[in-house]
């Protein structure tokens, strides 16, 4: 095996059964409709390889954001656009700068692709410690805003300062970007090194389809295109995602949903004696006041899946919850409230 | 960009207008009959992310064969496939031995991924000159059977004998390997360095859904499964591709009129004063009686598209036809003889 992967271990992968999935931070009111609808109404000859650059979508993309289709690369979910990212900007033993704590696949793009991968802390407030990245030397830095799975958006100062610091490509995973008020979409054309990732995954969801997409300045999304597999989004998905951009009321209406029902959620776990912390997503990251192994598996047990964090430095027993519908946060808050009462 | 890739130009994206292609080699009896039906009766959830490692078409694949889920990795296309195995087997600067002429797309995924294209030349036959590849120190082998453009399968014997021989990983690339009476798949247990990879694109007329697979021993689909995006291929393909899988009579019928057609386009190529070379593929290479680039743009002004390799060394005026239906055949053949009869 390449040097660099040889410890890889398979992904997170969990016996789900019927389980309430309050651990993927997809989005709690269901398959996207307008995706769905044109799923059910498509007619496509599934015998014709799909526009090689994905074409259509990047046009649709373009639309939503007032930018043009050169501005965007397409890919097979988010994941393919992180993996571009590394293979077109980086060389073999190159540093390549992810904060901590952060997205753990992050590591494992950048050892795939036989980057060498070095930390960078982010502060007490999980923000970036810009001057310690823009002197760290790395090839390329990968930060998330919202950050995951800290749940808060990262400074926009930082991030222009360490655009205008950085020597390499920065990518910006925006994830969850669309229930944050920030976004550095719109600044892609004032920096020759800015990266946007976004995904259909999680505020579209469209999980089922993986559908991703990096925007940045047109050079750089050209040299992208120019490395990344041809036609790699599949025809299906393209035209669900193009469905999809075009029936922003859903993401409105989703978005809503997170604003009013986040803070009940906060609220109701600090009630509980949890210590939830600040977040711009659709997530919680939450300290327990009880084991987090056990809770996560007394909540299991009550046929709920939350994603726990608690083994790792600086997230010492945390759990990461999503924000459900009223109704689902208000079961996980009751199943709690027994757990956390029968062991304190 | 990578110091491999600099290179890189976009990919074959010609423009179709309504033309008949018969240039991709996709199966021309039209979409997959179960996959489609299957789309139209789906009703997934779009919210959900797929089965991590795609585990149940594996176990489809594993029926198919007579062999375990274990010894599959399914990925976004074959393409995928081809990436994951350079990604997990190779070092940067390792050389990788593919030969010539055969298809394009080996070179961009050695270099895209950090490695030093070898190249090999295939004998007069177009076979493999195995003491050539045995003896090139190279990290892994990537060939395809039946070959692309030439058609023709490769000697089993000269493959057990590489396999033996040869160091690294060897890649079988069985694109069209349903057209051939020859196949490396029920060997892959024999061996712990042969990878054969197949596609949904061609054959099982599934390429606007992108699904792909290898077959390999359990020791090395592990290796590779852990180096793979989890999760890369999209829901609905992998359900598509599983009912594509349970209905063989498609598979069966495809190559029935593709036995039936090949001969009967390469006797009409020869009579036409073409030189076909031997296919066991659903397309035929054949050296052109005028020049390649007048007849390929004569075709597409006549409505069909065909590929053209004839400015590439030992191809020289040689082009390459799909295998069509009798009808498509005839008309193909009627216009390439009123342009034929034109030029000469």
């Amino acid at each position: 095996m390449r040097s660099t992967t040889r410890d890889f271990k398979k992904y997170y992968s969990p016996d789900v059964g019927g389980a309430v999935r309050m651990d993927t931070n997809t989005n709690v009111l269901g398959s996207n409709p307008a995706a769905a609808e044109y799923l059910r109404g498509q007619d496509i000859d599934l015998n014709e390889y799909p526009v090689t650059y994905s074409d259509n979508l990047r046009r649709a993309l373009a639309s939503l954001y007032g930018l043009d289709m050169e501005n965007f690369v397409v890919g097979s979910g988010s994941d393919e656009i992180l993996d571009v990212a590394f293979k077109t900007f980086t060389e073999w033993g190159d540093d390549c700068l992810v904060p901590y704590p952060s997205y753990t696949l992050y590591d494992y793009f950048a050892q795939m692709n036989g980057g060498s991968v070095r930390h960078s802390e982010l502060t007490e407030d999980f923000q970036l410690d810009v001057d310690d990245i823009a002197s760290s030397g790395a090839r390329i830095a990968i930060v998330a805003s919202p950050n995951n799975p800290t749940g808060n958006s990262l400074r926009q100062r930082d991030m222009e300062d360490l655009l205008a610091r950085f020597e390499g490509i920065v990518v910006v995973d925006e994830a969850y970007g669309e229930y944050s008020d920030s976004s550095m979409i719109p600044r892609v054309d004032e920096f020759d090194n800015l990266v946007v990732a976004r995904t259909f995954s999680k505020a579209y969801a469209m999980a089922a389809l993986r559908v991703g997409y990096a925007v940045t300045n047109r050079d750089v999304s050209d040299m992208m295109n120019s490395v990344k597999i041809p036609y790699s989004l599949n025809g299906l998905s393209e035209g669900a995602a193009i469905a999809a951009v075009r029936d922003q009321g859903f993401i409105e209406r989703s978005k809503k949903m997170v604003a009013e029902e986040r803070p009940r959620l906060a609220a109701g776990l600090s009630a509980l004696g949890f210590e939830p912390f600040p977040s711009d997503s659709n997530f919680i990251l939450a300290r327990s006041p009880i084991g987090h192994a056990a809770l996560t598996a007394a909540l299991k047990e009550r046929g709920v899946l939350i994603r726990d964090f608690g083994s790792k430095r600086r997230l010492e027993n945390c759990v990461r919850f999503t924000v459900g519908t009223g109704e689902m946060n208000s079961e996980l808050l009751q199943k709690i409230g027994d757990i956390v009462g029968g062991r304190r």
